[in-house]
């Protein structure tokens, strides 16, 4: 861009400072009275009401089912499964006072509602043909979180969380990486955030879970985000829950569980993978606003008249459009609609009248293009596929050039400090991630689908290896 | 319908366990272990989907922005308007753990949202530029009440509330009445419900706000329910959340504030305004299931095959079609969508498709048409639209039929106890609605906006009147 945007504190200057700056001055969020949480602002829920309108198709699309599960859980019905219990019970918020007395059983604020969906699948499977069951919620969960930050880790937080039971382990299983395959998905077409996907080790699994696929993102200062993840249980949870059926041979069985969620994370995703200096560079698909229209000498006979007839075109053809006809100045508004990464602005002043063209300018690359004004609309359309094409290429670029192999623990320390993914063959021994942990503070990310061996020793312990892993530091 | 229901109870005999049959039978909810919390199953949930869509488009349409705001209120906030806070204090939700440690300012969960959007608006309104403020956000709100029933009294219920801020009183009861006017065309454009509109008595508007508008809908026992309301504040909250900004003629001055809601209160009146002894009879426009085809004597040659060509068809036509090609009889799945109210019912066998046609059958009316395939789009059309509109025009007689004009005490009694409304003159005194609590347990639901007068006293207490009221009893 032009001219550096002073409210924002550089990416290089001070990272963490920009991130918030830019959730603040793109007015993303607030924050508010109580620590961790926050307030989703316009701009910051239109980019969320977008994803999930991308997700919650895909979902219908493979034979989901919407559903409202209540907000609270009975304490005597989340100690139901020890694991999970254990995982959650440090982060929770505790009810315990309803119209004035205190309650018997004491109520947590869901973090997440396994036993919440297994509870109701208790009731309603009973029959080979009530499977699969594939139900899924768009809510708010609470985890009370000690260090939070907008986005990336709040005591609440939006998301959906899909809960499955199936017939068989290999039909759970393959609900677990079909649902990957939607969120890989998800970053391609619309976040333009390409992902690394795999399997979680045992040590960094969901609690409760037997098994945790991952798809990670990687920031702009060179650590991970888990982005989202699907998880298959067994059937640990039916067993404890005692959800059975009677099966077309007669007996009586317990189905296999899946779950799997998104949530507002990818908003942080989205900032740390594509934002600039000027703030927010969202990718057209998953924008609220796609275009704006500044007028230039608004005051010019025929400006605004011009200005509008090109709104209506743009809206009229499905593209998210909104003029800026407001009393401040042209600046004042190209520096808005910068920090708020709006992909495209568009320009008419009375010389273009004239000329019969405006001037389109990516907020991408800061790239200007004079357009005839009556090719508006396939310009327009043609722009907003190639910057999400461009931006997209751009971040899996910088995720394949910072994915580096690690032969010795020098090598992986030295990675995974600079920033980035360090590919190590491990031995799958949980000591030498704790070790990693401790000397770095870098975790392991995901063992990936493709494992195909480079070293046959981890350099950790110098045992036999026997996995693919990526190690990196992370949100 | 041909064959009376025999798993539900008669409306007629006992319409409270009639009600709660359909609930369960249509597969509209679950229970919960947490008493008055439910499971909104997907059957349900996707009725409150539809609403949802409608909605949320006419507000949009409108200048309002979806937000997503905190889910706990600190006492310390709440406590900032003491008659709203009066009104909730009893049936609040009350969070005093997190993370295992004691609240210092314990957490209500949010009933409604009036403090929380407030103390935000504290923070963004600065300027006249900043105003109007239009927020809305789609979310469960928690009250905890003593009786519940499924979806017209809950612990626990799904809702929207919108929250705005305006520079002049007048801007801000045009918004109320703007509000209401949209929760009205819902009635009329999608749940084919007629309701009675207007402002609530003092005695029993919302706590803190200054008027409350209602529309109220007539139950087929009789009693109303109150299905939408929308709230004018004045500069209440406002001043106690110190909400100032700085006008165009230099002065600092406090906004003036709504709020208005609807609820998935909205489904327990489409089961008791529409609904029968078979079950749930559910509006075209807001039917999860539109059309559902069944084949008869499904393995004879052809029969799926046709079925599914005609699926196909409608399908592409934008209709929610379902063929049902279980292994189960067609006799059950008649009463299986009958039960879940679905408008229209295809039927396709042999002979049909000889004849090349189909048996459609009316779930409002049991009757049924022989319709050419090569048709089916127009007609499925054509009837979706002409059952709504005969929907509406059945609830709006029956809505007008039980609104009865009386004359005095015993006339008012005896309208309110057989059910319906009794239309009154009133002096304007609280005295003489609770005298009508007391004695009927009928409350007043509105000062209809028509108040053209036709008796000179109050009934109750013979003193002047003032208002024309109306009576009843009420969910």
């Amino acid at each position: 861009m032009e001219i550096k945007n002073k409210s924002i504190t550089s990416r290089d200057v001070d990272f963490a400072q920009w991130y918030t700056d830019v959730c603040k001055k793109a007015d993303l969020m607030d924050y508010y009275t109580t620590k961790g949480f926050i307030v989703y602002r316009p701009y910051g829920y239109a980019i969320w009401e977008n994803i999930k309108e991308y997700v919650d198709k895909e979902f219908k699309a493979t034979g989901h089912e919407n559903v409202y599960m209540p907000l609270v859980i009975p304490e005597s019905l989340f100690n139901k499964e020890k694991e999970h219990i254990e995982g959650f019970a440090p982060e929770t918020l505790i009810a315990t006072i309803g119209g004035a007395n205190e309650l018997q059983d004491r109520l947590i604020i869901r973090p997440t509602s396994e036993c919440v969906f297994t509870e109701h699948y208790s009731h309603i499977i009973n029959s080979y043909r009530d499977l699969p069951k594939k139900y899924n919620q768009w809510c708010s969960v609470v985890r009370w979180e000690k260090t939070t930050r907008p986005f990336l880790r709040g005591s609440e937080f939006l998301w959906q969380e899909g809960h499955t039971m199936h017939s068989s382990e290999v039909e759970a299983k393959e609900e677990t990486l079909k649902m990957l395959e939607i969120y890989d998905q998800l970053g391609k077409d619309i976040l333009a955030i390409p992902f690394v996907k795999g399997r979680k080790t045992e040590k960094e699994k969901f609690a409760g879970a037997l098994e945790t696929y991952t798809v990670e993102a990687l920031m702009h200062d060179g650590k991970a985000l888990q982005s989202g993840t699907t998880h298959y249980f067994g059937q640990g949870f039916a067993k404890a829950f005692n959800v059975q059926y009677l099966d077309k041979d007669g007996k009586i069985k317990n189905p296999y569980q899946t779950s799997f969620g998104i949530s507002t994370r990818l908003i942080g995703a989205l900032i740390m993978v594509h934002g600039d200096d000027n703030g927010l560079v969202l990718p057209p698909f998953v924008a609220p606003i796609q275009v704006v229209i500044i007028p230039i000498q608004m005051a010019k006979e025929g400006v605004l008249k011009k200005c509008r007839e090109v709104f209506e075109l743009l809206k009229n053809a499905g593209i998210r459009v909104k003029l800026d006809d407001g009393d401040k100045t042209p600046g004042w508004k190209f520096s808005e609609y910068e920090v708020k990464g709006v992909p495209l602005r568009i320009e008419i002043g009375p010389r273009d009248l004239t000329n019969n063209v405006a001037t389109i300018v990516k907020r991408y690359d800061g790239s200007k293009e004079t357009i005839s004004l009556d090719k508006m609309v396939e310009e327009v359309k043609r722009l907003l596929v190639s910057i999400h094409e461009e931006m997209y290429q751009k971040a899996l670029k910088n995720l394949l050039a910072n994915i580096k192999e690690v032969h010795s623990y020098d090598e992986l320390k030295e990675v995974v400090n600079k920033g980035g993914y360090a590919k190590m063959m491990w031995c799958g021994d949980e000591a030498c991630e704790n070790k990693i942990k401790e000397d770095t503070n870098a975790t392991s990310r995901c063992l990936p689908f493709d494992q195909t061996a480079f070293d046959d020793t981890c350099p950790v312990c110098g045992k036999k290896a026997k996995y693919v892993i990526y190690f990196a530091k992370s949100y």
